[in-house]
């Protein structure tokens, strides 16, 4: 996309210099607005033509009933789908009474800005219609971080060459007609018109919908206000339907004398808050956005990202697409995350309705490893939200015959959405991902209070599962049989080496956790026993090593299967699950994402540098990147094994998904996990930074005074760093934020800076060497040469940029 | 059931002495008729009441589309469903204008036998109606064995006490309504009235109905035509609509001076043939069942059975209940399959819809083992079925990305219908079990046209599949990954044992085959490299053993999982796939059905008898049995390896799966394959017979006079008896076929008598000594004693019997 003739490439904007109708609906998911509460997808003012419009907010959705032939005990019957809420955005314009249809009369001008400093969309435009009057637009769109519930649009419409008649109508639309219904009829039947009407209402400038969903039960306000500047002969109406509420203005206007509108716009949805109380929340809501005023909104915005700036920017010299492509990743990840509070963060964010809108472990293992070190204070709502799901997942476990938490695969509300177990009830990681995400958070920010809250149930509750989930085998080894890693195209397998990483971390995270905050233990019923056997679990955990190859098996026997036969495999073949059956995937060595290789990167400490070396090369010729997921992991472990070029052929990949289409879905939405995955290859990557896991020696039950815990006053938050350059960039800068310190690291070829911004002292660890950074003194270290491996090569035609142009690495 | 005090215990006959509308439903499927191509079940003459109406014709189905809730590569998207077609059985009573129903007035007598030598379902009754009148009624039926397309019907009326007027109504009614729609709304939408009027005709004594189904586009066509004997002041009328077409027959009747009417139907379906073409083919099958008339209806039935029977009784001295079970299942095995000739065999036969009327690898695996041995002409026109969808599995196979072809695990035409892939698709075993009953049926019968024919090309296109299916590891070990085998509970797995053996048996029959039939292998495009190249694949098929145990694994490395809790489950929670998810059951030691096992009884040679003993020892104490496939594989190895009260307990659950209802759903139809089971537990069980493979010295290329071929005239069929009694009997005497000899069995506590019937000469094996046996010289060997071994157990709540009341081995 970026690579489409209309974009350009500027470090703080996203600049479409005109339209194509052909990407329209791929840049209604790049240009789309969202403070994680609300999502308004980058549709045009005048609603047509779409790609698809799309108002959604978070945790919104109505069920329908999942259907099987061949139904199973345990499978979800009802599943979850984001809907498409009350159409805030719409502007239409008549021009002379011919309604303003970019389809019709001739566009001379049309460009759009996303302007990631300031959260603001604009579009300035010039048409003439067919009847050849002209008019030139200028519109402006914000979803405000600071209201969580307001977005606002500044509309502007003028003649150009002599006086127009026009009339705009601002419109509040519930149940607009959606292009692609669901296959099922039966979803289709749920999802055609979502909205049942309960009150409408249009008053001066105000309007208000209110509607409920008819079988999940959930009312949904929305109410709109305006300001009107225009000639003195300026004629408003406003007036209301079920489905509709409307104010028109009319005026007649000349070159110089524009007319400008104001809209402010405010959500609100409950499932348990009455008809009065919803349309009161949003009218205060759209009352006290009105009271800050357009400029007032502008400016809280620009003030809060430029204090995300401050702490998340990362800064890329020598590659400009990459810059820009960084930043509008972040700013997209923000946009997710920063009002979800407690609510689910969709894969998709609130960008589109790919996956029906669901939420899976992307939130945990993609987006808040990025948010936890550069927006911390978003993290703590967002697991607060899997905490609030806990109830749920206690549920799911006990109907599945186990202990603690089964945190859903795929969901909206917490409930299990994934109709095909295989691939969802069976990926069980989505557990221990969670329980990083809490471990990663207390380390990284020193949350006692979350810890010993929220975030201490969640480690038990999973830690629960994983011992009630793995047994003993007569040597005492414990395995973990039937589950599925992140490698999709292996599913149900024993041993799974990410799962049992990840479940050793969990195992004995929580141990630690109880131990700090015993008498917080002594109330969720964890003894001495339990912890004792969550810790004795961990260390004799299975890891299967293929002696022969050298390396790690990703399953038990994994590396004993066939190989996929990549050669007899045409591009157009991939990704793969469209054109061969699950059973051969299964049973061959064929990976679809970054699986045994992203254990290497949560669980660095679990494997030597050799094996980290030999892994990666064996792995990365069957690893076919069917997954959006894939490429950040990848890059990481090629920039930490030394193949520094793929590595940053790998970022490409991750940052360029959506900007360049690279999986033709974007329409759907975007990827934010690999939108947080250009952060995670950059600053993990060529930055090397990982966060260790205390060894099993601080595990005993006399360590106390854990330098991991909470308490940890010296203040590592277990952070080291291995930068190192591809030969594309001449220096990487980024900020990290770790125990209240804001840590800024600069790396160029062979030297790497540290200096502490915030903080009086933070103990860093540089290529395996431990010092203390203080206040004003910032400490350089030289970068050691990478070594020099041999290139794994890749699956033919899955070469890295092979549908990248422009990547030149 | 035969326990439900209504049902008595007879040697040749089910007899039903009293109503019990609480069991209707199960008591239709036991006295359902059928031929293989026609299906009645035992409904009332008058329709009503019901547990489920029932007519079906081999193969007739309607086609809708299969759900999923998250779609696959390669998943079936039609399903098919067996129709319940135009209602021929029904004749409809008015007594004095209230129409005769059980549920009202007063039933002083009703009594059903169904007549396993005669083949007629008789039923006679005394009703008095709510007004007090009082008729007798004595109706009988048959399905036709020798006129194919034909079915009939004696009712007989006459009052009691005084004179009545009686209507009578013989009707053919399409679309009855049926009481259990399907769950899904697109498929009951579907089948709730599958077939659409085409025409409808009545005249003089003759009724007649056309129609087509909706989707599947197959056209059934339904004859009538009556014989009415009765009082002079007898008046008949025949009228006819789109969905029914009647005969009135109204009289007054006295006492001594019945109402008889014969009614004589005839059924047609096409999917080809055009509207005049199935009514004239319907109208000339009833035209000559009148010429035949009853008496030679009933002359014909008879006369089939009794060659039946002399060639397929097994008498069972010291058990009445097992003795009239056998003969129940045997009537009905021959009913399933006697005239279904170009047609599959569905799992219930034609008694009802459960598994929607689908053929699995009962057909091969079950029935035909048994009809091989009793009524092998029935069996080449079955496999002749498989045949004719040859075309289906090899583009199945190469959808799948496989060579050769891929048969349907579950369907009527030979299009997959199974839409859960671990337990459809990935049982390829199925291909094998085709494959083993074209090479028993060869052996047992010499029947070398078959061989050369079909024979060859399925041994062929399944010899590829497995070929292509498996790989070599780097010792040149061949594997066959990611297939399920009997055990449903164990999905997914690698190198089930089963499924090697069988695959190895397979590659090894198709490699002898061709090599006898040179020219037609060439035609299929066979040479020396690919013969070669399965014998070399069979001799280095995996066969995983458990060094430490001492036993086979069921699968590399099933003897590693964790075993199922059996101790916390209660007899409730059975069968577990009700209970418990998949993916628990999958990744855990416990047993659906006789797998394992059933490789013990399939593939004889490939264990030691000790390994026999060790193995059934290990897997029995894990097997849920929740498979009425299961009783009679464990029968027969329980048998072998010295077991013999245990082997009595699950003959006796083989054989009461039906008359007892053991699975609560016998109202659904019959388990045709549990009923071969019988035979099976009494024949391999306690008579010891076996077929034996040919050993891998016969596999050498210079072996053109391989005694297992078709040219081996010394006539072994490679038959084998190792016969033992259990306790509970003091005799077991059965006939088997092989060879166009009739070999005749007869065991008692310490000796077995072998006789030629039919035939010259015969190679027998008896415990392992081989003689010949000559046309009038029986030949008596001693049984030896059995061994003793110590009993393995059976999980809790599952011991056989212990839902069999009665059961005293």
């Amino acid at each position: 996309m970026i690579t489409h003739h209309c974009y350009t490439t500027e470090p703080w904007r996203l600049c479409e210099s005109e339209l194509d109708l052909d990407v329209l609906a791929q840049s209604e998911s790049l240009f789309a607005l969202s403070n994680g509460h609300i999502g308004w997808r980058g549709n045009l003012d005048e609603g047509e033509p779409h790609g698809l419009p799309g108002c959604y907010l978070g945790g919104f959705h109505e069920v329908h009933p999942l259907p099987y032939a061949e139904a199973g005990y345990g499978y979800p019957e009802s599943g979850q789908t984001v809907v498409n809420v009350t159409d805030g955005k719409i502007i239409r314009l008549l021009v002379e009474d011919e309604p303003f249809d970019l389809r019709y009369g001739h566009l001379a001008r049309h460009e759009r800005v996303l302007d990631f400093r300031t959260g603001v969309l604009s579009r300035t435009l010039e048409w003439t219609s067919p009847a050849g009057c002209t008019v030139r637009i200028a519109s402006r769109r914000l979803v405000s971080f600071v209201q969580r519930a307001v977005a606002a649009i500044e509309y502007r419409v003028e003649p150009v060459g002599g006086p127009v008649t026009v009339a705009l109508q601002s419109e509040l639309v519930a149940n607009e007609p959606l292009p692609s219904p669901a296959d099922d009829p039966r979803v289709a039947a749920v999802l055609d018109t979502p909205l049942c009407p309960e009150e409408d209402f249009a008053r001066d400038t105000r309007l208000r919908l209110v509607h409920r969903t008819g079988h999940s039960g959930l009312r949904v306000g929305v109410a709109a206000d305006h300001l009107v500047e225009g000639p003195e002969d300026t004629v408003r109406a406003a007036e209301s339907e079920a489905d509709v509420s409307r104010l028109v203005v009319t005026a007649t206007l000349r070159p110089g004398s524009p007319l400008r509108l104001v809209k402010f716009v405010a959500y609100g949805w409950s499932a348990q808050r009455s008809l009065p109380a919803i349309r009161d929340q949003v009218e205060g809501a759209v009352a006290a956005a009105r009271s800050t005023g357009w400029d007032g909104l502008l400016a809280q915005q620009r003030e809060h990202l430029g204090h995300f700036w401050q702490c998340a920017d990362v800064e890329v010299d020598g590659d400009a697409t990459v810059q820009q492509a960084v930043r509008f990743a972040l700013f997209h990840v923000l946009q997710a995350a920063a009002r979800a509070e407690r609510r689910a963060v969709p894969a998709k964010g609130l960008t589109g309705t790919g996956y029906d809108g669901h939420c899976f472990w992307d939130t945990e293992s993609y987006v808040l490893r990025v948010l936890t070190h550069t927006a911390p204070q978003t993290v703590a709502p967002i697991l607060g939200w899997r905490h609030d799901t806990l109830p749920a997942a206690l549920e799911r476990a006990a109907q599945l015959g186990l202990s603690g938490a089964a945190f859903p695969w795929r969901t909206i509300t917490g409930a299990e959405c994934s109709a095909y177990w295989p691939a969802g009830t069976a990926a069980f990681h989505i557990n221990a991902d969670i329980a990083e995400a809490v471990l990663r958070y207390a380390a990284a920010t020193g949350d006692d209070g979350f810890e010993r809250g929220q975030g201490l149930e969640l480690l038990v509750q999973t830690a629960r599962l994983w011992h009630g989930l793995g047994h003993r085998d007569a040597d005492g080894v414990f395995h973990i049989d039937g589950v599925t890693g992140p490698d999709e195209y292996s599913a149900v397998a024993r041993d799974n080496l990410y799962t049992n990483l990840m479940a050793r971390k969990n195992l004995r995270a929580a141990a630690r956790a109880a131990l700090r905050h015993p008498e917080r233990a002594r109330e969720l019923g964890v003894g001495p026993e339990e912890t004792g056997a969550w810790r004795d679990a961990a260390e004799r955990i299975a890891v299967h090593r293929d002696e022969t190859l050298g390396v790690h098996e990703q399953s038990a026997g994994f590396t004993r299967f066939e190989r996929w036969d990549f050669e007899a495999t045409s591009p157009e073949q991939y990704p793969l699950m469209l054109h061969f059956p699950y059973f051969d995937l299964y049973r061959k060595q064929v990976v679809k994402q970054a699986d045994l290789v992203w254990a290497m990167l949560t669980c660095p400490e679990a494997f030597t540098a050799e094996e980290k070396a030999r892994n990666f090369a064996y792995y990365e010729p069957i690893t076919a990147r069917d997954s959006s997921l894939s490429a950040c992991g990848q890059a990481v472990l090629a920039a930490e094994t030394g193949h520094l070029r793929l590595a940053w052929d790998y970022t490409w990949e991750a940052a360029l998904m959506d900007l360049a289409n690279l999986e033709h879905n974007t329409r759907d939405g975007l990827h934010i996990a690999s939108l947080a995955g250009t952060w995670i290859a950059l600053v993990l990557g060529f930055g090397g930074m990982r966060q260790y896991e205390p060894g099993p020696s601080d595990d005993s039950a006399d360590d106390t005074s854990d330098a991991e815990g909470a308490s940890d006053a010296a203040g590592t938050g277990g952070l080291g760093f291995a930068p190192r350059l591809p030969d594309a960039l001449s220096r990487l800068a980024f900020t990290v934020l770790v125990r209240g310190r804001t840590l800024h690291v600069e790396v160029t070829e062979d030297t790497a800076r540290y200096s502490l911004r915030v903080g009086e002292q933070l103990e860093v660890v540089h290529h395996g060497e431990k010092f203390t950074l203080t206040a004003d003194e910032p400490v350089e270290r030289p970068v050691p040469p990478p070594p020099r491996p041999a290139d794994p090569g890749r699956p033919p035609g899955r070469e890295p940029g092979s549908s990248v142009p422009g990547s030149d690495g």
